[in-house]
């Protein structure tokens, strides 16, 4: 089975697939190293990582940098393209199929444009079936970020259901951790949905009973890295004692001659 | 007081600087944020980060684009340049440069050299030169791995007196622990003394007491960061609470906009 078969394959398991997001080569490597089935990126976290700002083109070049690196991993990966870093669907499309040489299995596209709150969805659909047409092999996650703007049910399920109907293979509304629209998602899509967890909403196995096929952890994990990093140099300098096993010099080289 | 000027100074104070090393912008910035003097940066972060290996010259494009970065951080950053990339003074002056250039307050130049051992500590003390009589302003922070490489006492002060003697501001001995060899190399020196902090090691207020005027973390808390990211996702996997602080999305991007 190729990377991208199993990644597909992932979203149809006993289990919901919990998706963790890495920001750069280690924390991806390391998170493979853990047992994790596949890993996806974080747009905050590759833009905070070059001190650029989210959700804008300018982390184009970044983002093909980072997938480049980590297409050799041993496991599937999908690549946060934010809005695609273009409004043109071929554009999109070429930038996609770069990812998907490089080893990507996936990418999540959104309908959110930087500074220019949602795109049409006939706009957005064009996309889509733009990046399945060059890349079919490539699993295209949907989002829509209609929850996190704030507007009525509707529009969710009717943009899902259309970008379902451009090509999606799966879709993906953060913000949703509510279990009747939940619910009433599953229900009207027949791809794979996908939210984002939230430490105040649902946990994986309510998520899984309500239908959910992946969970993914959006900035977290880069949010709480950061947090680690600063508490432990506090730590350092008040000198508290560290707590937590901290993985060794030997074992970060490690992952680096693979 | 230029932030060359106040990154010098501040191996003068009351007490030791204490400098968390980052690995990319936003634990720079974070870091910055929580009130540290200074940063510096790690070689092994900045390689781990990148999927290269640690101590070659891979990571020398890589140690330029993160300085850049960081040079426009409020604060004196110092930055790790392994061995200088290269065997050749007037190359790895030139490139110090550019990182003085960029708004960066001091470098730490190593003399082991990938794969090869250490220099020979004439001609690494010829690097040293080159780099002060090229970008005088930067604090060079001559780092030596004969403790490391378990060289005998002798050996390690006979270089940090050569170093100096060729200019260097300060001298880094990482994994010298015990108070004995951290007093004989402060009777041995006039410039500020760097250890490396160890988790097994003194604390940061018996380091002081012995005449230490810098701790550094190294990758500790790259390392941190890592096991924190790996950590949390496998809370979220198994439904474990989080636990500890971890800063919002809209933390992170406001540390973009600055």
């Amino acid at each position: 089975m190729t990377k991208t078969e199993l990644f597909r394959s992932l979203h149809h398991g006993a289990r919901p697939l919990v998706l963790p997001n890495a920001w750069d080569y280690g924390s991806a490597a390391l998170l493979a190293e853990a047992g994790f089935a596949a890993v996806g990126t974080t747009s905050l976290g590759v833009a905070a990582a070059a001190g650029l700002p989210d959700g804008t083109a300018a982390t184009r070049d970044e983002t093909l940098t980072l997938a480049r690196r980590l297409g050799r991993l041993p496991i599937p990966v999908t690549v946060d393209v934010e809005g695609g870093f273009s409004t043109d669907p071929g554009e999109v499309a070429r930038f996609c199929a770069e990812l998907a040489a490089a080893g990507i299995a996936g990418i999540n596209l959104e309908d959110s444009r930087a500074n220019a709150g949602l795109a049409d969805p006939v706009a957005h659909g064009e996309v889509i079936a733009a990046v399945k047409s060059t890349a079919p092999e490539l699993f295209v996650n949907a989002r829509t970020d209609t929850h996190w703007l704030g507007l009525e049910v509707d529009s969710t399920l009717a943009r899902v259901q259309h970008y379902e109907k451009c090509g999606a293979d799966g879709v993906f509304v953060p913000g949703l951790t509510d279990a009747d629209g939940i619910r009433a998602l599953t229900a009207a899509t027949t791809v794979p949905l996908n939210v984002l967890f939230s430490p105040a909403g649902p946990a994986v196995a309510e998520l899984a009973e309500l239908g959910v096929r992946r969970i993914s952890t959006g900035s977290l994990l880069y949010r709480a890295a950061l947090a680690a990093a600063v508490h432990t140099a506090e730590s350092v300098a008040h000198d508290h004692q560290l707590v937590g096993e901290i993985p060794s010099y030997a074992t970060i080289q490690r992952l680096l001659e693979t």
